[in-house]
């Protein structure tokens, strides 16, 4: 009996790419089964690891350039050009989280512009599509620095020039695009937003994801009334309400600027990751099909990624099975995400430190034990007792 | 789609029986799968547990009476009458480990003879098949104490009469087998033994097992001394070489008394629960078949009660899936071991206390989890699609 085995893994995020998840399953599965057929996708949410996944999952080549991170101080970031001339860009590569010090975040000061700078770069290479992930910003400037970055100038009710951070958003009285980079108007963007929150608001940019950005009590106020009146700026400059967009405040509100401004839509990462890799094609291949990442629940981000790959699988019949280093919530939830199973990978009770260490011999113990079962359950029981004997 | 699943469980010791494992599992599988038939038939190993396991196994009758203990103090000890009017002792129950406290224990001083009056009892009972488990027990007397309880008299060179403990084995001269109790002629034994040390040497039952029983270098090398001359005794007793015999060892070396005694095989304990449970039946009625215990490793004594089991899985054609709080080994250990599948249940890094915690709704989860992706892989692509849509 053949068997083909989609293997579409996300990052263990700060422990395995999601190609070393994908090969570490790969051996799993080929332990249990030689002659099974394999394809490796590694998939991404748009979040850190997503251009690595993309040059992972279709090939072409990573720049390099020098940009402004976050805080202002220079900093090295990467992009993909994948080889049909589309751009990856992830935001958190200049302008995530991680390239600040706990101790020195500040979205009052944090801005985007370094990916502005990026998205320049991608225009001077030629390239007429760019695959932009959002998620993992440092930011709340409403996106504000990528603007700036192509020309955009925000001023204050006296007409001064304000700098792209998140303080100044309660300040701006006025959007200028007159300016802007003539390009962009050719430029396709396919954007991989995997939250629903809008721009203001309790359920907001400001109020949700403040916290982990370094934000408490007055400045989330603060920050919250200045994404307010960037609303209401964006409004005037272009006509378009990005008040109620499910979206608008991923990425520090990065989305709602995108999406006024450049009038793009937001979408799922999976749904772009399997537009550009040919993964339905791959799932419409396999018999079997592997998803997984660090920690798997049924709220988080990933669910997202697991929801779409599930539609994709369901359609074509796959079974889809989900390997994480932890898993929440019940048997009903993971049921709810449409999957055939989901495995928490490790061998037992084990310090968090520990598992880290052994999520890759982890990964592909338990992908083999999955392999193994899926193809015993395949099998008439006369044909069991015949193999097995 | 009907489907069958036999629920094989040892004990998680310390944690759940063997019949809560099985419940979970069971409820886990009826959630996955609500048209499913289950049963639930709870294995042992002849240790701690085996009565419970076979009393809810095939039902009978529970029997509690107050017998010595391991080092003579009085205690309270049950045994199983089954429906068929065979009797279940284990040796635990008497002359357990659980029964002495850590800075007691004393294998000089500890006795098997609260066993020999259990037997007694199974005697009064008029039963005349006694299924006795070994394993657990605090002892090394070499089976002195069930035999003296039984009627047995141990002497010194001057004929004086030995207490029946660890340290009296090497000052034996002669073993009296001629006033034992008349009734044990027509005795039937079934002896669960899942070790196969011999009684003495550096593989024998002081050298493995003294140190987990209280045990320390000079007490090692004159209990194993002991055993060595318990060897010829039973000799010249009983004109039966135990020497060699595999699992001699067990139970402080009281397999090897009971085997040149009564001239009694030892058994693997799951060869009799297959007996005594109608096992094999349900097994070949059954599509999936579940076992597990607390912690599963190729090299432990439960392996020996899986390989039982899957040998048996095998013959019928059906996967057999293990669930176990921690696996030992890697996926080839497994494999080897004959099982469809081998899962550690938790989800995902946490202290083992909390694991202990959880242990019951994490079988009951990954139970639903094996038995969704088993009915999964069942479907042809066409049929899933269709079911799942």
């Amino acid at each position: 009996m053949t068997l083909n085995v989609l293997i579409a893994m996300d990052s263990f995020k700060g422990n395995l790419t999601a190609l070393q998840a994908g090969r570490a399953v790969e051996r799993g599965v080929l332990c249990a089964c030689p002659a099974a057929r394999t394809r490796v996708i590694p998939v991404a949410d748009g979040g850190e690891g997503t251009v690595e996944a993309f040059l992972a999952a279709v090939g072409g080549e990573k720049r390099t350039s020098v940009v402004h991170g976050p805080l202002g101080a220079l900093t090295k970031a990467s992009w993909g050009l994948l080889p049909d001339g589309r751009a990856v860009v992830e935001l958190a590569a200049a302008s995530g989280l991680p390239l600040v010090a706990k101790d020195k975040r500040s979205p009052l000061r944090a801005s985007t512009r370094g990916t502005g700078e990026q998205i320049r770069e991608v225009l001077n290479a030629g390239c007429r599509t760019i695959v932009l992930g959002l998620g993992g910003s440092a930011t709340i400037d409403g996106g504000l620095g990528i603007l700036t970055a192509l020309g955009a100038r925000a001023t204050d009710q006296r007409g001064n020039l304000l700098p792209p951070c998140g303080a100044s958003l309660e300040k701006i009285a006025q959007l200028d695009l007159s300016q802007m980079d003539s390009r962009l108007s050719g430029l396709n963007w396919l954007v991989m937003c995997d939250v629903q929150n809008v721009l203001c608001g309790p359920l907001g940019a400001a109020a949700v994801f403040g916290p982990q950005k370094g934000a408490r009590g007055k400045t989330i106020e603060r920050l919250d009334a200045g994404l307010a009146n960037w609303e209401t700026v964006l409004l005037q400059a272009t006509g378009r309400d990005v008040s109620t967009l499910p979206g608008g405040g991923a990425a520090g509100g990065a989305a709602a600027g995108l999406a006024a401004v450049f009038s793009v839509p937001l979408l799922r990462g999976i749904d772009v990751v399997a537009e550009l890799t040919g993964l339905k094609d791959a799932m419409s291949w396999a018999d079997l099909a592997f998803t997984g990442e660090g920690r798997l629940d049924a709220q988080t981000g990933f669910g997202k990624v697991i929801s779409g790959l599930s539609a994709c699988a369901k359609s074509c019949g796959v079974p889809l099975v989900a390997l994480t280093g932890s898993l929440g919530g019940d048997f009903k939830d993971i049921e709810a995400l449409g999957l055939s199973g989901a495995f928490a990978i490790g061998a037992g009770p084990c310090p968090f430190a520990q598992a880290l260490k052994r999520s890759e011999s982890d990964l592909e113990r338990m992908a083999g034990t999955v392999t193994r079962l899926f193809t015993q359950s395949r099998l008439q029981k006369s044909d069991r007792a015949a193999t097995e004997s």
